[in-house]
């Protein structure tokens, strides 16, 4: 069975996408930490990040890093914190989350965002890509 | 004024270190969420991760996958998690953690590990690199 992440990538599940290219997709988190809080996910499902092949790694890597620079550019924050923890979905994903203090990356504290402001936050990261 | 990482880094701040090459530096966290939570650091004294230009940043990610892998061969655990944050020292580090579980990533439980234990887990991921 698909993960709820290929579900996405598939288009079976609706999203708030920001980027996609041959490898990689990414979109916001509905559950963010913060507003503009983005998952980047390999489209090879791949439950741990360091069981992903070293080529596979490093695209995302790079990929990762590009969309970390849009969304710089598109919410104001002190910085772009990443994480990769994965206990929850079974399948790699990178988080970028606008940052400001250590409590936006405990994942302990939720911003919910109105579906309005999640479609223009994506569009507006897109455009910044 | 140097960082404290810099200082590692040039010796002058002892450290159980893990691995190094050219442009990299690698110990463990000296106040750690786990058992072999380990930073890898470029020797560029950088604050922000997305600000590190593109082959430090790619650099620093593979150099990253392989302590990773090192440290995946010498801690049990279910999964290597990776963060990156930097609010509390202005130079870019990975954070690369043996989890189990959610509360290993959060950053608000430590383990204190002894002295000879600390020196053994670091001589154990080197001979693992």
């Amino acid at each position: 069975m698909s993960t709820i992440f290929t579900k996405i990538i598939n288009g079976e599940i609706p999203s708030y996408k920001v980027a996609e290219d041959e490898h990689f997709f990414a979109f916001l988190d509905i559950n963010p930490n913060t507003r503009g809080h983005t998952l980047c996910v390999p489209k090879q499902e791949v439950n741990k990040l360091f069981d992903l092949d070293k080529d596979t790694y490093e695209g995302l890597m790079r990929f990762s890093y590009k969309v970390a620079k849009a969304i710089e550019r598109s919410v104001p924050c002190d910085r772009i914190g990443m994480a990769v923890i994965g206990l929850e979905v079974p399948h790699v994903h990178v988080h970028l989350i606008p940052i400001n203090e250590m409590k936006d990356m405990t994942f302990q504290h939720k911003t919910p965002v109105p579906a309005e402001e999640m479609k223009a936050l994506a569009e507006q990261i897109q455009q910044n890509l």
